[in-house]
């Protein structure tokens, strides 16, 4: 898919098809996580990418919208350390891993942390990391094919506040 | 260029031609930043869009890199407001611009706020912004062309940590 169609077309997917996410499609996911530019290159970041059903489930609770958790096939921690825009570098990573899927067909969600002590327990991080996001990954319960839609659709059809409230130019 | 190639090929570039960012180019920019995904849909962002040179100098020394902005065709500056992971949806949405921009060749690099003063000073944010990072873009002094590599070549030139170091399967 075209970049700036994957950028433009892609939403939050909060239900999703039973269907698991593939393997080479998981290391595509995690790659673009991976390499995604950080402050001074510091990639002062872990990923923990989780399959395992019970642990899926465990970690429901954990967060704002459990059902996310509960339905997705693959859910991936993204967890900071250190110094520096810890919040803006998670954000930039995430975002690279949620369009890598979103380019195969499989749609995410990121999910805020409700219960960090219960989130802990369940993931168990290392001293001085912190959650910042568990990103949820499935193929979308109503699938749609996003390449029947142009660019120009995709964003007259965002629910998003109006360009010229949101853009200043100088 | 493919979401994914775009992706893992993307580096930061923080050496520019003088040629400009064309006007639509830089509206594709932009709509990418107003259209990421943000918590609960807030959108507690704003975007200021930076052509004129004398301002753009004039941010510059505000920032960790002033050569980024000297250099730079159009900086956008992310605002952040209210409560919320504001840090996280900043780098959402300046990974979306960074990534339209980069699927039609134009380089781009996130500037951290040294001196929040000044910034504050050029910028004039409204009451209870931030700024979260200014975003430089301009095409790259040292064009190369990512679609003459391949996902697999461009991840293995990537200076980040392996594979193994940063993701943990559960």
């Amino acid at each position: 898919m075209d970049a700036f169609l994957a950028v433009v077309s892609r939403r939050e997917v909060r239900d999703y098809a039973p269907a698991p996410v593939p393997d080479d499609a998981a290391r595509r996911i995690l790659e673009a996580g991976r390499l995604a530019g950080s402050s001074r290159n510091r990639q002062a970041r872990r990923f923990i990418a989780i399959r395992d059903r019970a642990l899926l489930d465990g970690l429901a609770d954990a967060v704002y919208t459990p059902s996310n958790l509960r339905g997705a096939a693959l859910a991936v921690a993204v967890l900071t350390a250190g110094k520096g825009p810890a919040g803006f570098d998670a954000g930039r990573a995430a975002q690279n891993m949620m369009l890598a899927a979103w380019n195969e067909g499989i749609g995410s969600c990121p999910n805020g942390i409700a219960d960090p002590e219960r989130c802990a327990a369940v993931l168990v991080p290392r001293d001085g990391e912190q959650v910042a996001t568990v990103v949820t990954f499935g193929y979308p319960a109503r699938p749609w094919d996003p390449e029947r839609r142009s660019p120009e659709e995709a964003i007259a059809r965002a629910d998003r506040l109006p360009f010229d409230a949101v853009v200043e130019w100088r």
